[in-house]
């Protein structure tokens, strides 16, 4: 048994807690850390339901060093604080600082070398001094677009390209994905949100990097772009949306080496969407994949940060990456 | 670059020199080995040609003792001389002894606990000894119904069964294959050969006990049985069958846990099958994929031999299996 601190106790965190008290996970949660003044202080068993322990979630990851500076064992921090690593950056290094691995659905911490490189060292340092492994992972970024196209290059003696589709009607999400895709604007508004960044999918990019550092290619350029899908007419699914009005996004991402275009990513959430992931290696031998129904985002991201948990502590200690997890790959370059 | 030993100069171990030769991958052939008399002794060169080495292929391995025995770096043999273990181990224990980390096509050394345990034990205490790593693989089984099925489970919670078929259309693959599968035997001489077990794939087992360890099931019994696949009319494809004679096999293997059949593994090989993959898993979420036009035969397991051996090093010395190389999967039980 692994022990696990939860530290987020938003929609991903309450999932992750909910599939570890259900028992089947060789981990035990034993607490629970979020700021938020309706959470603080409060016993876990009341928020995370009967199964949870009674001893109150934490305001502080410090509240907690009693219990865990000089505890045998590994334990994991399971970290759903946030997308961007700026803001979560301080929480993995005071994980550290208690002895705690951490796993994160982080998008950026899936790799962070791409946009954060000065941070990407002092977490690893940090890490390393402290003996444990940091690792970000999730369904996207960290397995649909990224690792589960570079397991599959294990069969190739040469990769020319990787393309990865990943498409899902964003109907069956929940309200915080259709916000961030902007479902329901007009023409005009999701624009203007996607022009000021306040839309759009975190992580392509870092799932272009990761595939590029898989691959073992030096890729001269990372590139995303984001544009709205409109409704053609009228919409009456989910969510009733007007004709011209935003159904959702569709977003790439590419990888530039040599000049040519080696990674293509493609993500559409929209409503009405087909529900699909698919990748597809122009190798020796070409690979052509698809997964029927698409791999489910919160519960997969959720399975992926409790599988990781379980993983983890075999990892050698620093910052780690899905890498680390798939070590078979295509090592035959282009 | 890690330094290849080829122990093996059949089709599989010629087109793995091939790979090597054409310079992509990290490795670098510097030996040959096999004792068939028209091979041992001729210059490398002359058999694989001429980017290959001038120095003339072992007849032993025993022969080599000088160029690794207390050689700087990793060397890596690449073992293809058999499919059965105990025609193969004594082969792996040669190479421990000499500080070589081997990695083999031998199907039963995909999961050698399952038919040889005690061979297993002696062959991973061998290889710890010397500080090396064994690791069996290729596409089946190593990949195609075991390691990749093993990856998808990572989204899962929980696992309640895992389906995986395989079907190859046998005219697109060598004579080795087609020979294997009995096609154009007439249906007495198929059914006896089946029964004096002269025919049929070897691994599915295997595939079966691995997928078991892997998610940590403990199967009280691994079955597998073969049935041919009889032409229903002359078929006049890549070879001409008549009606009534065998178009190949159809094999299968269960995995029974508390009573249940919770894996289950189809493999066709016959003359104007389909040729595909797929894997479907039974879980918290369910997971569909297939890979269109299947992973191809005989090139994946070349490149997952090449791709292992630049991996093999960073793994614990010991008998490994593929388990080693996808750590991640679901650990939530049934």
């Amino acid at each position: 048994m692994t022990e696990v601190v939860l530290i987020g106790l938003g929609g991903i965190g309450r999932s992750v807690a909910e599939a570890i008290l259900q028992g089947t996970f060789p981990l035990k949660l034993v607490a629970a850390v979020d700021s938020h003044p309706e959470l603080a202080g409060r016993p876990m068993r009341d928020i995370l339901g009967p199964a949870a322990p009674r001893t109150p979630v934490a305001a502080d990851l410090a509240q907690l060093r009693p219990m865990f500076v000089g505890a045998p064992g590994p334990a994991v921090a399971i970290v759903t604080t946030g997308s961007r690593l700026p803001g979560v950056s301080e929480t993995l290094m005071q994980c550290a600082g208690l002895g705690l691995h951490a796993v994160s659905s982080c998008e950026e911490l899936v790799f962070p070398q791409h946009r954060h490189p000065a941070l990407a060292g002092r977490l690893n340092d940090v890490a390393g001094q402290h003996n444990v492994a940091i690792l970000g992972t999730g369904i996207n970024p960290g397995f649909a677009m990224d690792a589960l196209a570079l397991c599959m290059t294990s069969v190739c003696s040469r990769v020319q390209q990787v393309h990865c589709v990943r498409s899902l009607d964003a109907g069956r999400r929940r309200e915080q994905l259709q916000k961030k895709i902007g479902a329901g604007l007009p023409q005009a508004e999701i624009i203007a949100a996607i022009e000021r960044q306040q839309l759009g999918h975190v992580g392509l990019a870092e799932s272009v990097a990761l595939l590029g550092a898989g691959l073992g290619w030096n890729l001269e350029n990372v590139e995303e772009s984001f544009e709205p899908v409109f409704a053609q007419s009228d919409y009456a699914g989910a969510m009733a949306i007007a004709a011209g009005h935003a159904l959702g996004m569709h977003m790439t991402a590419r990888g530039v080496c040599g000049k040519r275009k080696v990674i293509e990513l493609e993500l559409t959430m929209a409503f009405g969407a087909e529900t699909f992931d698919a990748v597809y290696i122009s190798g020796t031998p070409p690979v052509s994949l698809r997964v029927d129904g698409g791999l489910p985002g919160d519960v997969s991201t959720v399975n992926l940060l409790a599988n990781a948990a379980c993983a983890i502590s075999a990892l050698p200690p620093g910052l780690r990456t899905m890498l680390d997890l798939f070590p078979l790959r295509c090592h035959g370059g282009r």
